[in-house]
């Protein structure tokens, strides 16, 4: 029998999902299980060994945060290419230059995002990886004066406690922002988080208490969220996109089949494809989810930042069942570094948030949440967005020209109406977005593989830049470079005798 | 039989232990269920339900979060007294005076926390309730100063995205702090927080990955960190303690008993009774966590507020298991509204605490990061280290010698050697906190009950007092006023013909 000599201690001095992650784990790292082996479905496997199939489904979801193993919807869960991040050091020797430590075998999404930021930084590095917007129109002296005008008129109340829920004037020109997008919302719906990443935390600290949750993604989706759900053994579930977004139509029969906490959407300038979904479309995942009373997540990080025409309505202002959770914040569109964002919550749940908000780290810094009220307050805001999204525009601009002269014809990609991302589409057959990744770091440039957006191990062939990041002339040195190193590789593949091994998934 | 009407669905519509709870609750809430009633055993329930003993748990976990029961170690799951926070209401017509919503019937810990930041900002009370520093010593003005300096010199730098761990500089200078106490520490090995409750909420994150976590806990226990526990769906368990802090000697027992995930630990100057634990305590702690493979999770958040001599070694300076997590953070010492915390994790987990950091909210605001580093490098936090502490021991001389002048006689208490709170005990039999607390609220003066801080419901008759967040003519005005409270209490209790009905748990 297949694990005929797993024997299980049931006195549970360790977890039983970790001694089956522990077993497994060995046999795939001896080479016992080979790359691409298809594990039993968990369902046969917990029968086999007698335990509870979620005990089985956490020992893959263990695995599949240590990168050995791969979950692909619908499919199964495979061991994963122990050697696929060394296709060089196989192959064509092509050691990075870069300082630090060497690329690692098995990554998780974190990792993955950390080496993003590392490369980021990196000396003579032009990168198109991270998610960082433009510095140089970070308001350094507004936020100098308004931190300034703070502390001399609130003194050490600035730097006391204080509620949980936030600073009560800030979540009121909140309130109002919401107001002007037809959200029906008041200052005391409103919590505020530690950017809009702890919105979505806690949100699903909320939504996710019971054991064994599914969230419903859309495939590709943000980094950071599929990041959070692998902490919290959350199983993410992907719903395909097209070019219209989400496809809703596929959502019923996902909601049936899974049963999920909570749907994570982002309907505008979606992370990482920028993306926006439909009216119609919006209207029917509402539909879908208040009629199943799964709760939906919406992410309106890139709302603000538009390029041609507003984005349409929010899920929340179209929203009639109270079942929206809406999280944004101020990271990309003005200031990263003071961490304010905000969630707003179906009504019965916000006492809830409160409470969950004060557990996590009692309150977000009511320094920087009066700094940033007072910024709101001298009404500059509306001109600064104004100059970042003409700004933005451009730089889109300019990179979508670059890619069409320096990248191969094969290429294909869309243009975003707003956000700051551009997803492009590798040739298949052909070399993987890793692979790229590995060529171009030699040529001192840096992008995201699509692989690390993928809820289901999707997406090798594709890649995301960034376009906000960089002002325009690195923008059209990076993708020149970025070109040369695709046709580079391309030409290098073309020569070899057998086709290569291709990496499917994770760096 | 006691559930024959509980029909559970098994489609999992619901969770099931949502199920048992919604039932329990209704028959509660109707009064079927009386007050005091005990609960069967989880194991009694889930037999006759035909469901695991977790089930049943976490459905008893559920509603004592709701405050409809209060599990008492060792004995059972009891249907709260429905009527126990309306006392005056119904016998002694009592109305709190203060605006703001109504006293609430049922409340969690967090609830309850939320209502004395509430009462300690009314106008015209003296509260002794939160765990807040004196406004009159944050060092306002140098830290306006750090900030100019920092925006100045780093630019949009102190306002980007940055490394998850945290500030490279301002992890060296705690590095330092840490070796000056014998901890043997890197800067790598610091993980920089949003306050030391966020340390600790990583900390759990980590180590109660599985399901079912129970954690030991000192009992009484800082409140914040039962109320994360219960935030988690982690089973509190406390350890007795005596004038010498936790009874070690029960630890083992305890942890062969319960499994737990991890020992949570205050060893100096603990919240809320002040004690601190004796080196041989320390020492047979370690030896016993190392021995069961339990991490401790050590809270040092008060151990630079002595006022006699230094605090013992910490169990970090003291392990050589590397089995300690250490957690500690700048809010009561110096500044509470810039969120700034530290973790180091047991060197194995180090990767892990990061990457949990980075999905919870990216980073901790780098302006206040830096901020900080520029305030310690300035070399006055010694200095501000010892005006603070002879102004907070003045305090604690002034409440115990008010205590002494206004308090009943048969009232208990220690003296603390650190840190800024005083735990009384009351007489027994006799009113409990509860009862003191709506009293004295008519005399415009608050503070903490005790049984807020106990994981297993007692401590009825006790109170936390903060010594240190008012000026010392406060102190002793709010003394005055809780001992006139306490003694129209007593005399009052003495004139009723009837015993009245003690409250015995939450407020």
């Amino acid at each position: 029998m297949f694990f005929s000599r797993l024997e299980l201690d049931r006195d549970k001095s360790r977890a039983l999902y970790l001694q089956v992650a522990d077993h497994l784990r060995h046999r795939i790292e001896s080479g016992e299980l080979a790359c691409d082996t298809r594990l039993p479905a968990s369902r046969v496997l917990a029968k086999q060994l007698g335990v509870n199939r979620v005990t089985v489904v956490n020992a893959y979801a263990e695995l599949e945060a240590e990168g050995l193993v791969t979950t692909k919807v619908g499919s199964g869960t495979y061991v994963t290419a122990a050697n696929e991040t060394s296709v060089h050091d196989d192959q064509t020797p092509m050691p990075v230059r870069l300082g630090g430590p060497p690329l690692r075998r098995h990554w998780n999404a974190g990792q993955m995002m950390n080496e993003m930021m590392r490369l980021a930084r990196q000396p003579g590095v032009l990168s198109f990886a991270a998610g960082t917007p433009a510095s140089e129109f970070i308001p350094v002296n507004e936020f100098r004066r308004a931190i300034n005008d703070v502390l001399r008129r609130d003194g050490a109340d600035a730097l006391q406690y204080e509620e949980a829920s936030g600073y009560f004037p800030l979540r009121q020109v909140i309130a109002e922002m919401l107001q002007d997008q037809d959200i029906e919302v008041k200052a005391n719906d409103i919590l505020i988080t530690a950017g809009c990443q702890q919105a979505m935390d806690i949100a699903l600290q909320v939504m996710a208490r019971g054991k064994d949750n599914v969230l419903v993604v859309e495939e590709p989706c943000y980094l950071g969220l599929l990041d959070l759900l692998s902490s919290k053994r959350i199983t993410p579930v992907g719903v395909p996109m097209d070019e219209h977004g989400m496809r809703v139509d596929q959502l019923e029969q996902i909601i049936l089949r899974h049963r999920p906490s909570l749907i994570y959407s982002t309907p505008n300038f979606h992370n990482p494809t920028g993306i926006s979904i439909p009216l119609e479309r919006r209207m029917a995942m509402l539909e879908i989810a208040a009629r199943y009373g799964v709760p939906i997540l919406e992410d309106t990080t890139y709302d603000e930042l538009y390029y041609e025409s507003k984005p349409l309505p929010t899920l929340k202002s179209l929203d009639t069942n109270d079942i929206v959770f809406h999280a944004g914040g101020f990271s990309k569109t003005l200031v990263p570094g003071i961490r304010i964002g905000y969630l707003v919550a179906p009504q019965s749940l916000q006492e809830r948030v409160v409470t969950t908000k004060q557990t996590t780290d009692i309150l977000t810094s009511p320094l920087n949440q009066r700094a940033l009220h007072a910024y709101l307050e001298s009404g500059g805001f509306p001109d600064h967005l104004k100059m970042v999204r003409t700004a933005y525009q451009t730089r889109r601009d300019t990179m979508l020209a670059a890619m069409e002269q320096h990248f191969p014809d094969e290429a294909r990609w869309q243009r975003p109406g707003g956000g700051i991302y551009l997803w492009v589409e590798m040739p298949q057959p052909g070399p993987t977005a890793t692979e790229l990744y590995l060529t171009a770091i030699n040529y001192n440039v840096a992008f995201s593989i699509g692989s690390v957006f993928s809820a289901g191990g999707y997406f090798a062939h594709a890649m995301r830049l960034n376009f906000a990041g960089c002002p325009p002339d690195e923008i059209e040195e990076g993708i020149r470079r970025l070109g040369k190193a695709w046709k580079e590789l391309l030409s290098r593949s073309n020569t070899l005798a057998e086709p290569r091994r291709v990496s499917l998934h994770i760096l």
